[in-house]
């Protein structure tokens, strides 16, 4: 295990956050709030500490898939245990149980709140929750590769522990230039999405915080009826760019080197929008009658279901009473989620339609014994790897669902709220159904329910496998012996 | 495709199913009722065509996967067609839909009913249902390979397709002589059910249909309150007999065998024993203060855990009414299932044991990258075919799973009546939760809902390939496509 080398970059989180939390008292200064007192005291120890950290540089730059998942869990864990200090301190939110539950939440852009009411909080603290929805959106390695001069040649592993999706697409050989290019598209789609919304008069403040929100797919509204009473074009727009910020961002690299024909034929996407298509028509024809006109039902049922397949959370409408079948769809949809390599949660896309071919490859090999099919995506042949490991990652989500839900229902809810509130949360989504509605919040839940979900959420952000191999025996066996081996030396 | 064998094997399982009516005739004389004439006037015209398609060898005994996969569907789809007329036709279930359900549950030992009051159903209705789950439960076209002389090479593959487990155990190099030996097992443990029950002043009525239905894992009952009204003696023996016909049958014969120590390392069977263990203690403690103390309990929680498990589906008490938490272990348990090689349903607790081992070796890839570990069971190792097959297996039902769910929904009723149905049926249970919990029925779900669940019955006691490839469209263009020719021949 290289120590140094992770002790080197969790120092680089720990200065970055502390750079995060800069803005946040900026704002504390323009709106006179006390608050911002809280990320000051945070933001300098956190510089400190993570400057002290980084002053030596790394002994070896080796660099395994194994430390790459580690330092990727422990870097997340790190920022949020930092970054719901002042939520805790100020007193905004006192239980620190529940201000990390809403820090985790915002890295991880689940969106799961356990504030009652979110308009009693100070503009610091809403902007900083809608600030690491962004930062968690994209994902503060990738922003480290980008921005920092990290030296050694195993950069992939730190990008593949943090990148979602069944394999990481470099855009372009280098592996930090892949992650400048992936932080310009995205700090250009979350400027035009500003722009659009300041073009529907929303108040600055709201529109920043939107925006962050959508860009991360995070979901932490500002309102407690979330986007309800914006503006129809509010709406449409937030509706539209929930959609683009799911979706692969080799797309957009594609486009950007216009490489139309190649961008259009990427199966991935073409997949998604198809299921967004026909979501939203069942969702559209089931609640046309609970709407105030055809519009309004569209509006709505886009709006939602670009809400939850992009694993963003906002909400336009209690989808809470909705029909059956549309929550039967949003549900699915929960577990459907984003395209890979981009601000989205849940299983992915390519990974569903990896598995689609998966099984039609099985079909195949038992109507035409004789006969060797290969499975191609996008042109290019799936190896035997990518299908074995989609099919493990497959069933290790499966059975963390379900020992998820056993844990969260020993607090002896209903069955529905349980399910949706492990869907909502190992999803990124946010809003469950029932009593994690989009009316409710997750305040109530019992302690052990939030211990369960908040590591739900980061298993969900990073893909389940780094955290898993963070608590593997052998990683902690490892790390105690190379200690006795150390303390020996000396 | 080999249409002349397929043709042979549906003439023998009419044959047989005319056959087993027989018994059911007998029944009849003995309770003077009725009834027993519509047996008598579906077993004749079932034996007739039956002789009329086997008179005819087939000309050709070559047989792939593929036929053994069309086969099977066909041969199950036929026998519930069949089947259902004496219950349809009598007016004792006057709906088709509902007399094609109830017969489907019976074979596919489901055991999920549409009669609202079983004790209305005359004997013969009552013996048939619980035959159809004895024949269902070991398989109609092993008890074929065992009984009839059938020549060619290739009958592994009608084996592979009706025989539930990730691999089928040959005990034997042959395959008849294997499928020979499970049948003795199979009768001679239902004659010691049989034995242990009539020990406990059962009513010999009463004592078959239980025994037949324990021994299908099946599940119908014959008194609305299921088990409840048997004394704690039979509760018990049945508890157990419903955990030895959930166990692999290569147990038994190793025991046969005497190759105790081979018997009792089995893998599958320590980790079944093992959830059973830990799922009773979980209901046990759940339920202790529902029951009249401490030995209720434990009657209550050993009875309904290994009903679930072993996929039988008998109750001693509306677990709908339970806790929570012993209504998500139970669901849980639903989808665990039975051991492959036994007659329960379920994804099969060795398909669980092969996931979670594949799980550990890709961490064994993340922690030590440069060696490769084989993965094992029962000592062997299981080949790169069988972890690829399990988890396309597992990929497959999931997605069933989502869409069957998805065609409950839309009759409009609660999310977890849709969901248990679902899980119900197709794990092959028989009572799910609220709507079509145990002290309901389901009679009350619409059309759509009901053929939706018929054929989650099929697909999930043939495991889910043979009832795909039926309705493949390769399958159907060959079909037609030889039905062409052979009109342009003559």
């Amino acid at each position: 295990m290289n120590r140094s080398m992770i002790r080197y970059i969790l120092g680089m989180v720990l200065a970055v956050e502390g750079l995060l939390l800069l803005p946040v008292c900026l704002a504390a200064l323009y709106y006179h709030e006390r608050e911002g007192l809280y990320y000051l005291w945070t933001a300098i120890p956190s510089l400190a500490a993570g400057a002290l950290l980084v002053r030596k540089k790394p002994e070896s730059t080796v660099f395994y898939l194994k430390e790459g998942c580690v330092s990727t869990a422990l870097s997340w864990i790190l920022l949020s245990l930092i970054g719901c200090l002042p939520l805790w301190i100020s007193g905004e939110i006192p239980s620190f149980s529940d201000a990390l539950f809403e820090t985790i939440s915002g890295f991880t852009t689940t969106g799961a709140s356990v504030v009652p009411s979110v308009e009693a909080l100070s503009h610091c603290a809403l902007l900083w929750r809608s600030l690491t929805h962004w930062i968690g959106g994209m994902g503060v390695l990738v922003f480290l590769l980008a921005v920092v001069p990290m030296s050694g040649g195993s950069h992939m592993n730190l990008m593949r522990a943090e990148s979602p999706g069944p394999s990481v697409g470099k855009l372009v050989p280098r592996v930090k230039s892949t992650a400048r290019i992936l932080y310009l598209i995205y700090i250009g789609m979350t400027l035009l999405e500003l722009i659009l919304l300041k073009l529907g008069r929303m108040p600055t403040f709201d529109a920043v915080c939107i925006t962050m929100g959508t860009a991360g797919t995070g979901g932490f509204g500002i309102k407690s009826d979330s986007l309800a009473s914006y503006s129809v074009y509010i709406q449409w727009v937030v509706s539209i760019f929930m959609l683009l910020f799911a979706i692969n961002f080799n797309l957009y690299y594609l486009l950007l080197l216009k490489r139309v024909k190649d961008a259009l034929s990427m199966e991935e996407v073409r997949h998604f929008l198809g299921i967004v298509g026909a979501a939203v028509l069942v969702v559209f024809v089931d609640i046309l009658h609970h709407c105030a006109g055809a519009f309004d039902a569209l509006t709505k049922a886009l709006f939602q279901v670009s809400s939850i397949i992009s694993s963003t959370g906002f909400a336009t409408a209690d989808f809470n009473l909705w029909p059956p079948v549309s929550r039967c769809v949003l549900v699915l949809l929960m577990f459907v989620g984003a395209c890979a390599g981009s601000t989205g949660g849940g299983i992915k896309v390519s990974r569903i339609v990896i598995l689609l071919k998966a099984i039609s490859k099985e079909f195949h090999s038992y109507i035409h014994p004789h006969s060797v099919r290969r499975v191609k995506m996008d042109g290019k042949p799936l190896d035997d790897y990518m299908l074995r490991s989609t099919g493990v990652y497959f069933a290790t989500y499966m059975l963390m669902f379900a020992a998820s839900f056993f844990l969260v229902t020993l607090e002896g809810r209903d069955a529905v709220t349980g399910f949706t509130a492990v869907a909502a949360t190992f999803n990124n989504i946010g809003p469950g159904l029932e009593a994690v509605g989009p009316a409710a919040n997750y305040g109530g839940l019992s302690l052990l329910s939030k211990w369960v979900l908040m590591f739900d959420m980061l298993a969900g952000r990073l893909e389940i496998f780094p955290m898993l191999i963070l608590f593997h025996p052998t990683i902690w066996k490892e790390a105690l012996e190379s200690r006795r081996k150390r303390l020996k030396k000396q």
